[in-house]
């Protein structure tokens, strides 16, 4: 099987036996039994989902997938459209933030233009447009896309992961761009969850107050024009009704790297929107994800209830693009050196407790 | 001026107006304004400390003192008092965590044997003992070492910090280690800040609620016998009744890496009690200092009130040993990477707000 769509069913949850055994290789370490508290944990999580002890150094990949969406017409974002194709060629040339943290965390890059409108003619930009979709519909009056392209989105987003996993990557992160995402983001939620779009709307990434009143009526609209109510719903029909491209194609990244048993650090709400989208789709997959940072909308603290995950930072990260993934990098290098580099009590001499 | 001990006067507190400038440039980049949240402040931070806008990328070194402790006679520990010495040994040869998280980190590891019982016969430890002191008195019955000690420690402490300066070192990590010690920072904590041991004394590297409430007595005890009384002392008067030789020792290396303007990154509870005595000392050093991780034991949340510090990484360590401070590098550098490698919105042709 290639490792697009057709994989969902070779998604299996993580090994919990190989996290007991991590555990206690652990704590055999010349520490306090648990002393490194949540870097443990996190140890045990990538061993469980790689399904070995000693997992090997994870080589990091990035994708940041990018998109535009027909919801900005309501005026849900202070930043004008374009901005979504200029950050894409600024990801591709090295000055974004996820840019210089890719670098700095040694991952490499994938940036990937998953329906921009004005895309940058520049190299160093993966196309991955169907039928020459570019942007979705305004989900205030109608759905996002259509089922195909939905499909097909997520399809070739697990490609990409499967494409990463067999070129030697072991651990991705992935990010997002798209003028008026967290509002694409917060409608998914507030369906998928489902929550009251009140629970679930916040600034994004520069709203005041009245901009989130408006936020909270165009969700509202956008639930009412898709017959998508409190009631939850079809994972796919919702992301067909409210979704974003580059969401759709994430949701297909975090799906194939579940299947490639690749640990995927999410980053802040829009990526944790597609991991829902994802998880509901595959339960199981959710076994792959790790929460990279706590964003501050507040939609955010109730997809990671729902899957289980609690993050590892707490920055107070309203960006995306990935740059609360990227910085977690590091603490999935250091968990997996803990578990392979430390000496035991008995290697090292030292007395126990 | 060497940069020992007279070098206090010499301390002074990270530069505002850098501060402002740095935050300035920050709203230039490619980002919506703050939305890189607590790496921003940090950057701002780290700016100010050295003095510069555009800081150079800091050469980490993290700096691991350890010495005995008189008090273990009192049972509060559940490991013997050998360990400290095997530890030392450990941190040197590789195997611990220290040694492991300093390698991802790319930081040099000065392992500094401060009075150790049963020092290890091996390269790599750097031997800072004073008039052949090894170990300090038991503070439940008098003090734990003389004023001449605990001078000639900090002093020694400071001479690290200038060496590693002088060496191209921009940014400290520090770390301890003493079977023993989170009674001695207990004990320092109640008398400096003040506060109700009760209020500081939590379960160390594992010690039951029995061994708590040994302890919370053992601190009281330690307090009557060097008439130290909640009315506040004398930090240098504190740190001879009831320190331990490597927090002397860390106390110097924190108020020499201010004096040089180097950030110090502070690990958990014990180094907060050396930054206490430290900030106590010469005040101003508390704006050098930037506090890694939250430890678990509930002293430390009002050491880091005190110091107005808000740790970048919440993790659940209770280690010690300086793995908390290592973690938190990868920020320190990332921080610095985004203020001089990320793109304006100028340069980058991307539309604003």
């Amino acid at each position: 099987m290639s490792g697009g769509l057709e994989a969902l069913s070779g998604i299996r949850p993580p090994d919990e036996d190989v996290a007991r055994a991590t555990a206690r290789l652990l704590d055999a370490k010349t520490k306090p039994p648990g002393s490194l508290g949540r870097l443990e944990d996190l140890a045990c999580r990538l061993a469980a989902i790689r399904g070995e002890v000693l997992v090997d150094p994870l080589s990091p990949s990035i994708v940041v997938a990018a998109a535009d969406h027909g919801v900005v017409s309501e005026g849900v974002s202070p930043y004008p459209q374009e901005v979504t194709g200029q950050m894409l060629a600024n990801f591709a040339t090295g000055g974004a933030a996820v840019s210089v943290l890719a670098r700095e965390a040694g991952a490499r890059l994938v940036v990937v233009d998953a329906g921009v409108i004005e895309p940058p003619v520049i190299e160093g930009v993966r196309p991955e447009v169907v039928d020459g979709v570019r942007g979705t519909g305004n989900i205030a009056v109608g759905p996002a896309m259509t089922p195909h392209v939905a499909l097909e989105m997520i399809d070739r987003g697990a490609l990409l992961a499967t494409e990463l996993a067999d070129d030697g990557i072991g651990v991705l992160a992935v990010g997002d761009m798209g003028i008026g995402n967290t509002t694409v983001a917060t409608a998914l939620c507030a369906a998928l969850l489902p929550a009251d779009p009140l629970q679930t709307c916040g600034r994004g990434t520069g709203l005041d107050e009245g901009g989130v009143a408006r936020k909270v009526d165009v969700v509202r609209r956008a639930l009412d024009a898709n017959a998508l109510g409190a009631e939850g719903a079809d994972p796919l029909v919702t992301l067909v009704s409210l979704g974003g491209l580059e969401i759709a194609f994430l949701t297909g990244v975090i799906l194939g790297a579940a299947f490639r048993r690749m640990p995927v650090l999410l980053d802040g709400f829009v990526t944790g929107a597609a991991a829902l989208v994802a998880s509901a789709i595959a339960p199981d997959s959710a076994g792959s994800m790790v929460a990279a940072t706590r964003s501050p909308e507040p939609g955010h603290a109730l997809v990671l209830e729902r899957l289980g995950l609690e993050p590892l930072l707490d920055l107070g990260l309203r960006l995306g693009e990935g740059a609360g993934a990227s910085l977690a990098l590091p603490l999935v290098r250091s968990a997996i050196a803990i578990l392979t580099d430390m000496a035991t009590f008995e290697a090292a001499g030292v007395s126990r407790a």
